[in-house]
């Protein structure tokens, strides 16, 4: 019939005995999406019209929150704050991919009329002005993080909560891959990067935060999150560290 | 800034007033995968052997079953018993998608070497020589389908297991879109569409399995399976039925 | 302080180099409940309105069948026809127990308020004539059953839908206990026992069923039920068999 | 045949209509066992031995810590620090239980042997000094907490890792009674409450930590625990609110 190539199952899979960190570990990039990250975007947005009205937002300011963009504007710019950020996770990111860690990019879709929702609508379910609506602009992954997201070890899994193991495939695909330890980057590290962590240490893996790698907009508790986590028995581990490791 | 399109988070979704059969089913298409329906796979190659053999498979077979086509051949055609079939739900799928309903399509992946196996492998662990080793050709869906997927109301899940929803994301990409019904097609009746419907009937789901579009090489359980899932409250409609529901 | 007595780890445990069937294994004893089984139950009093009836159910009779005894009748009887069967599984559990091996009484609570509730509300979702009221004397384990409960080995799950492992510890129980081994009795072959069957096959648990140990009031479809089974890779045990495995 | 009582579904069950705070409320009152909180307990000896070590436990210490007490003491005493506190949260879980509210005690089951553990075992598999071995005095609940979990509206729910409710029943115990909120108290606030918090928010439920009833021994990140909470949506309520919310 003139297949094109033919192996047996032993070829075409790394023998299990030659198992590297890379093929036991993974790398979660959680909520790198414009809408936490860029300008234009739901949270700089929101910080602008703080900025302007002093302190309580109107009832435009939310209707205009509210307002979420379907197509990219001419120019995505990183916000400046999250400049040094988002290079030093690209780069990270890269760095796995090409040292031949499997890397899953979670990407927040929350959806206001969705049955699963985060918990930001359990005070107010009728609520509208929040981030990452599903398919608009401001749920993209930031550009240079997109870019990855099409490399053969890369993955993308899509939440809908603030855990990037709930109702998601995220569990059975580590578990599918005999993966047994997460390095976490991303946003926010009180909100997502935490809810996430409880879950992977619960469900067993070794749990390790990279610290350059994290941050939140809620900075006075960024330190104390870590700490938490690691009481928990998480681990924290330099950005140098983890590229150390990924040239082993 | 210049955003190409600026919607209201109302405008960009239907109103939920307005909500019809379609917005709350989603049609489960199961493993509809060459190696269970094309020349060249892997059940027409094991039952090529077995006419062969007279009888029980030589140690010699099974390390030639085991071998695995990383690409396609030059064509790839669905084997003659399943031809009518493959039309069928390729038909049905495609009407589904262009009158507005989910399609999930489900592809097993089932490696040797993963933790979560289907339970195929729970009496010889060693075994080599089964269907739909991930990123082979077996694995892909039969052409017709495959060119389905691509649609935007369609998705890819990948179950490791008989069953589409263990620890995969289908609960939670169902329940995130409101769906509180799943019609399916597919293969096996009595294997991994059975799993699937009892998933499906356990979390609540109102489950419909679609007579002409489901099948089994064991054809002598086909008829018992589908009695069994109708005792146990799943229904069964013809395809005639459900492409008239669509047109609706 | 005077603590009565003081052991390490390691002696409070068997040795995990010593472990024997009994401790990878136990025995899941689904529904044996007096509204599936004895003389007064929903079943029992829904087949003598049938026969009185001659085909139909009346409005009255399904009002009268959503009457629940709330406690005992002064002598609870075994329906005839299960007679043997009861006592059988009885024997079977007991051996189980006093032989070391952990026994899991299942235990089916159908609320028709609960927001879980098994499929048989799907089609009408304000059916009050069912099983298994919880609280209710139907919904009691039948009395010889009931008796082994308390065994230190023993333990009672309670589970909402036909499948013995959705949404309760059942999973987590086995995990905990090292347990790679269901055996299953019980009833009814083609819903309950077949829907936990899937589901501890999907778990990776070798899932045998005890022959003479499960039946159903829809016997037609049994011995299909157990093919069925037996395809998917669950297996089949002769009471005999298990009885001698025990002894070992 | 003289059964005892009959009452229909509808009488036996309070009218949805009249539904209170009450019904779709629980209180989880999380980890309060011997072990956190006596005197004998795991982290009172542990405690006793730091200050005598003055830095690090020797190996000796960590032998005798990994000793379990199978029976309690003669006199059973709260922790000096703890009186106070176990005073609180037993008044709170009575006056929840005599005002009508589902309350569950959570025990936590730490097997050294089991395939579930805590994190605590992730970096040190080998570990046996640890708290809570499932059959121990330790793992038992404080007494005056002990004596309320055989309450008809109580119940125990034993978990095996920080989370309430990870592979344990207590998310289809709250789904079936249609609970919608959940408040928590127990020990620590850092560790099993705010991992099981975490996982009632993903779970959709709005999650109130009752303020002066949780508390952990790592008292320097109580405070930023419960601001971490707060700011995922998380709720505080005192004490004397949930008190006055109960008498309603």
């Amino acid at each position: 019939m003139g297949f094109a190539l033919l192996v047996s199952v032993g070829e075409h899979r790394r023998a299990r005995a030659q198992v590297t960190t890379q093929d036991t570990s993974a790398l979660l990039v959680v909520d790198m999406q414009n809408d936490f990250l860029a300008q234009g975007g739901y949270y700089a947005e929101k910080a602008a019209r703080f900025c302007a009205a002093g302190e309580e937002l109107s009832a435009a300011d939310h209707v205009a929150l509210a307002r979420v963009y379907m197509h990219p504007p001419a120019t995505c710019e990183i916000s400046g704050r999250y400049q040094g950020f988002v290079h030093t996770v690209t780069g990270v990111a890269a760095a796995a991919l090409n040292g031949g860690m499997t890397t899953i990019f979670v990407q927040a879709g929350y959806d206001p009329d969705a049955r699963y929702r985060p918990p930001l609508f359990l005070r107010n379910p009728q609520r509208r002005d929040y981030a990452c609506h599903p398919g608009t602009w401001g749920a993209d992954l930031v550009e240079p993080i997109k870019q990855l997201a099409s490399h053969p070890r890369a993955r993308i899994v899509e939440k809908h909560t603030f855990d990037a193991f709930f109702e998601t495939e995220l569990r059975g695909l580590l578990r599918f891959k005999h993966i047994d330890t997460v390095y976490i980057a991303g946003v926010e590290t009180n909100v997502c990067v935490l809810f996430t962590a409880c879950s992977a240490l619960s469900n067993g893996f070794n749990t390790i935060i990279l610290a350059e790698c994290v941050t939140t907009s809620q900075i006075d508790v960024h330190e104390q999150t870590l700490r938490i986590i690691e009481m928990a028995q998480g681990r924290l581990m330099s950005t140098r560290d983890f590229l150390t490791l990924l040239e082993r």
